[in-house]
């Protein structure tokens, strides 16, 4: 069943801070582990963190089908643990199922990428996306228009080449995207970097001082966005399209994610 | 492992005309035999069409959870069925995994909405949008915005209230359908409409000589489409964002699925 | 008089495919002769193609006055010979005289860069336009920006300096074509090339191979659509921006053209 | 021959102020007749105008076919009356040629729509466009659309239903057209009003006092423009895309067309 | 002297939570003491702020001249008070000074509407802003234009008519304003309300239940997100177009916002 | 108090031409120089140009911030002198004030960057803005959007380096600003190009013969558009957006620009 509290104790003091759920869409669980840190690094005193690796997927997204898989296994993963989170973040920097999940659950849900390009929004007026692979470019564009923010974007550099492994591509590359950086900063006129891709959690930290823009880490910008939600707690919409879709049957879908479409609104 | 043609063999005559692959993402038979049906009255002499239903998701999709559903379930499909289809058409308005598709397999994919917005863009400068249930409305507009097609969108009209029956909500509400039709070639200035969604395959044919411009059935647009690509027979791409992504360890995909991304390009 | 069939007729089964009238608004037979050819290679069974040549205007057309003049010939050629066309071709990239066309006859009228870049959208996400001379540049560009896709264009490439002949370019020119087309796929991002201009007609099939992504060639994605549409049978417009202009008196103009505007609607 | 002067003789004081060569293309003397006498009115001490009337077109110009043939009808009037004018402008509100007159010819070419708008663009946010027809609106939509300027528009309204004659139908329809400018305030948020169409010159002095904005004469906005473009001087272009075309042969046009095209560059 | 800090102590624990630096670039302590109020029922624990009222000006901010007025008083008061904040927060809902205050100072700054509509994001597709008085419509949407937001504006309502008082509009005018807001979610299909405008401080939490859809308050997303960023640490620019302009003479300035810009980067 | 003409008489004949108040919102006499003999130069028989400097702000406007304090400065000069002005031109690059001034005033306002780009629409498709320093881009860009004018736009360039003295800039790069305009129109499709900036004032007429396209001068377009407007004599609006703000108290502002605020509409 969704993530549902009952409104009456929403008036209650809260014992302690926001409860944050962190779903990695993909299968490899040292990428959660890097996730979890950086977010950790950044976190209210009162944040409780419960990162989550999917169990089905691929070991990383680059792609428009890989997107779409993870997207659908983020559902299934905020049906199944949900139940008591103030607010969830889909730790995927294209946001794999991210409209889909603000329509089915109650707590507010962050997607890592707008979470960083709209934080990013505040510290300029466009922003570059850089990241490791050439390969992630057509979907993070994409997922930028779905955003609506091509306006404020600047550019999308990316590397060239292969990386010895996806979980340590920040340390090994931590040069050669310091140099995108400032050639974001120098040719395409970008005033913020936005360092993309989870197994970039926590980089930003290090090359801070080699880029002279602000950047902004992905994970930690949707971990305060999380906690900003999670304190301003706005209702669930009960019109609109993001309203909880009418209770519809279901054949084949994961026990949590299939009762939570066949409860309905 | 996913369709694919020796070169070789695509210079030879081919003995009959394209074998077209009718993708209905959702579990409701008789909407695929409302698709088929209606495709099956406006296809060439030789073409063939193989119409299927899924196995898993919702009878049938509005919103943009169902349609992340939906979206893997038409590439399981894909990636079962494909094998020597020439073309084939994802039969959901909202075109989900459209995208994904394209990247994954070497024959043409169609999405149903792309099809019909195309074909009316060759009607009129600009086309409304036309549909049966307000709950479509999100998931329609951002399909229009991911295809990069708004400037060309005169306005979306669609109907509130209950129906029926999914399967036969277009004779059901045909008058006001056309109806709506007229008020949007009136007040929002359309040039064409297109009837959108799956349940009203063939309805346009019936309410034809009732709307003042042309109308444009999304069905039957995607399979003069599918055998327009057919006959044109590009080159699957190795380069660019649709080249087949890189073969990719999978956990808990169907056997077709898993084996077309553990394959790879 | 204006192509009219009696709409009687209309349901009868027809004898034989669709008639295409292929109007070529310069005077080079020619280029008339490469379009006609490369058309009846993808050209369906029954297909009947009416290729025409020009009377007065340019040898060709790469400029914005120019094509207006084209655009003015090209109603004058449907006018003269519309009658029994099922759909008709305005074969010139840029499209002159193609809402005109639309509005005055009752059959379908495509155009061949409009048409070239709406089966380059199904093919991908983004596309180049690739031609061989830069004084085709703006009115190109144009052309896009006037048929409201320019979301979808990654780039325009041409060639720079001069050719030896306009009839023969694409063959003079194939092998600097195909290096502007790797820079379209590599720099611009470019998913799917369209080779633009009547002169390079035929040429997507002979470079095919020697390009990353699928190529589309613009006469016979014109020929594709059109069959498509003839066999749609839109209904012609009666309301809308699209319907045929009322009567009006005329000085000057050719008979054929005259007619068709002092019958008005 | 395209009218050129000798660049020598520019430097010179010129006798007197600049001669405005004011092309209506249509065959209305009568509405030629009004754009003479509403451009009179604003005319600086020292301007000349000559106002010409096309030879062959239709009675006024309200649709796509008819604004190409105007187009054309236009470019032949400039070649032949350009000789020695320091600016022209073409005066039908969708600018007909606009863009292949720049290309052609040495001295400047205003647009009455075009001059129009950039002049109700320094008065305000946004302006609203009203005229006596809705059939003129797709026509102007598209004019609007084709300067890229769409940001600046508030609206476009139109009167619906016959009128008496097209030379009068300004006083005729005065009050519902001041009616429709203040709806186009209240409810579209215009902070212009552009009173659109030949056929209403000099109506914007008479009811500019019952209007509670600003309200721009087509005609006499584009005078004025004529006058600061004659007396700015601009070089013409001789790279770009407003360079002359290069030389090249004709067939069919008229003489002075011919020999402008047949001269080049 | 603007604030800075010596970067060695950023990495020592900070003793408390961030200091924010609330301004009201208005002249009315009652609208500056209800923005301070509704910013402390959301302020995490640690959390100090200081609210400041504009010494000259007006009494409320309603247009464009009102605004670029507030703007230079908003960078007066943060010379003069920024020395110690963490981050700043400008506190009328069209941003007044708000990309010059980012360029000027190291410390973040947020704009209220800035923050208001990237909180609104994460809670959907489109927002509408409501408020309470048509005179801030033009200056609230090009607010929208400023940050490239508009793609995301499902529209904008505002009350006609007068109302008794500034500071205490919000509650006259609660049932009126529930009322627009239940309009933009029927009408113009918003899926977010943001209340706009100071005078509304702390109105979106009394109205929150009788609204279908979540309810930005500005001040208290401002507050969220100045706490976010304070967290985040974003480095001062030192490069692109936020980092502080070369020192410059200045002439008849305030003595803290001439020391600013004469000291320079 | 604002300048206001008695409405009775406007019908008066004239006894000379426009009255055209230039203001310089910098404090550099030098540059005011510059700006009225380059006015000057092309100004009509009768007109009268007074032109201002500054007396607070700084000596020439490169930054957000220094335009936001230019932008009050211009209001508070136009509130002191404008009582007889037929026509204001502001005349900073990038228009300060110029919306402010819009409502306050009665007469006309012309921004020098608006009346530049408007002006070079009429001379080709797309212009490119080329001037002296790289630090005046993100200011540039950010006024070319709010101006709603970026499809126009082909390209920014600036030269990047040191200059002696900003009075003589323009002397002193003029061969570089002349590459500059070239690379524009070779490598961005610039069809014109404007010469930005106040210190380039009169630069064009120099170049002019060095630059293959249309060269437009800031304050030379932006004179001719204050003829224009003051002999198209518009109305003050009395609605919309642009209509005088309601008189509302103020504390600590000039007189004049207090006067003008507290008297009110």
């Amino acid at each position: 069943m969704p993530a549902r509290r009952d409104p009456a104790h929403r008036t209650l003091p809260r014992p302690a801070g926001p409860r944050i759920l962190l779903i990695n869409p993909n299968i490899t669980q040292a990428i959660t582990d890097r996730l979890h840190e950086a977010a950790l690094a950044v976190a209210g005193p009162g944040t409780t963190i419960t990162a989550l690796t999917a169990r089905r997927g691929v070991p990383y997204i680059a792609s428009r089908a890989e997107a779409a898989i993870g997207g659908v296994v983020a559902l299934e993963m905020l049906a199944e643990h949900g139940h008591d989170a103030d607010a969830a973040i889909i730790a995927a920097f294209g946001d794999p199922g991210l409209g889909a999940a603000r329509e089915l659950f109650a707590f507010p849900v962050i997607g890592m990428a707008e979470a960083a390009m709209l934080t990013a929004c505040m510290l300029g007026r466009r922003f570059s996306i850089v990241s490791f692979s050439t390969t992630l470019g057509a979907w993070y564009r994409e997922c930028v228009e779905q955003h609506g923010l091509s306006e404020r974007l600047a550019g999308l550099r990316l590397l060239d080449g292969p990386f010895a492994h996806i979980t340590t591509v920040g340390e090994e590359k931590a040069t050669a995207l310091v140099e995108l950086a400032h050639r974001s900063v120098e040719e395409d006129g970008a005033d913020v970097i936005v360092l993309a891709g989870a197994p970039l959690a926590g980089l930003a930290a290090i090359v801070r001082d080699r880029v002279p823009v602000p950047v902004v880490d992905g994970v930690q910008a949707a971990l305060k966005q999380a906690e900003a939600l999670a304190a301003l707690r706005p209702r669930k919409a009960i019109a609109g399209s993001f309203r909880r879709p009418a209770a519809k049957q279901t054949k084949g879908l994961t026990a949590a994610l299939a009762a939570t479409i066949e409860h309905g609104e």
